[in-house]
């Protein structure tokens, strides 16, 4: 898989994917992550990426053309499965969406930054609107990093064990159970009797039955689902 | 306002703290933040921070006892508003809890890693525990710094202009309207004549209709909160 992230604030991006699950994804060459600086495709002499609303308004609003071509130079090079925007107002993340997207061969992902692009820039170029959640951020760029850590840990090979994905909340439509690790005491509080059992099917049966109470108690709609 | 970052990777946050709103914030003094490696806290030669599941099954948990440490040497310092979780089973994080969490003092974030913390850090120490969004990430680490992005814009002289964070999606459970800037005609695709046309409240009017009918089109739930 290999992401392309456009971006005005490439600095930021950069210590989420120099630790961790994505570095290690990385040198393992199961993902390839590119950042453009979208001031590399700027046309006049103060390297101009946004300017003010037409209509007025607080606020500064990306400008279509250095998107246009930055784009564009990617799209000679190889073909996209998607060009994803970063917007509050996009579809909302979800693990189903970001298991679809962990399925793509060569994605672009658009940070929006201030007001957001020119509304052309996404009647042109973008073939999806994702949001990770429904509050406001300073830029997309955090939104970028989210999305690809919850797609590329998806990626074959990336987790250690291909076991772990598989019982982390959501792949389910259930939340995770609660879990212990040692000591088996501490400051009075004791770890359930049954995860100490050895009994294979009644911890089974006890984290599925946590699991659906923790998910009625917390999030019932995902029992909809 | 003081956030504590309690982490096992303080490496994957540099960067988006040291750059752009987030950089500004902190050099204005308008809001401390501080790191906790969580390794700093551990008790064996190891500097072991996790072990293995009772009960069995895939991925590591991480221990009580750095976890209560750190928690306790920070609050021998201070008070805390409020002790936060970052993990998928959490309440899920919307513009409304990003406002509350922004008028709180002093705040602890815990990111979570690998499965998980062990379930007695949570009933001992976590007073919130809050979900960027239905999806599974690698750690709480992106988690945080989405959470302290949406939270550090909202304190009052963070951002230029203060109507900015007004007009942004979801604080009035709308989306945003289109927005547009120069050039009038790019591609054969014009600015709606509206926006050029310096009536105000007409341009107020387009806007109002325009947010509404996206957020009807997009997200019909935010008309309904």
């Amino acid at each position: 898989m290999r992401i392309d992230i456009i971006t005005v604030l490439p600095e930021l991006l950069k210590s989420p994917f120099e630790a961790s699950i994505l570095k290690r994804a990385i040198e393992a060459n199961l993902v390839e992550v590119h950042f453009h600086n979208l001031r590399d495709y700027t046309t006049d002499n103060y390297k101009s990426i946004d300017d003010t609303q037409f209509g007025g308004g607080a606020g500064m609003v990306m400008m279509v053309e250095p998107i246009d071509k930055c784009i564009s130079k990617l799209k000679e090079a190889r073909n996209y499965d998607e060009v994803i925007y970063m917007t509050p107002d996009g579809e909302t993340l979800n693990q189903s969406i970001a298991n679809q997207v962990s399925l793509k061969e060569n994605i672009i992902i658009l940070c929006g930054h201030y007001k957001g692009v020119d509304q052309r820039v996404r009647d042109l170029f973008i073939t999806k609107e994702i949001s990770i959640g429904d509050y406001v951020l300073s830029g997309g760029e955090l939104g970028a990093a989210v999305l690809c850590d919850a797609v590329i840990r998806l990626i074959p090979g990336v987790l250690g064990n291909e076991t772990s994905a598989l019982t982390d909340s959501f792949q389910d439509n259930l939340l995770a159970p609660p879990i212990y690790t040692k000591p088996r005491n501490y400051k009075g509080l004791e770890v359930p009797e049954v995860l100490l059992s050895g009994h294979a099917a009644n911890i089974e049966r006890w984290r599925e039955d946590q699991a659906y109470q923790r998910t009625k108690d917390r999030r019932p709609d995902l029992l909809d689902k």
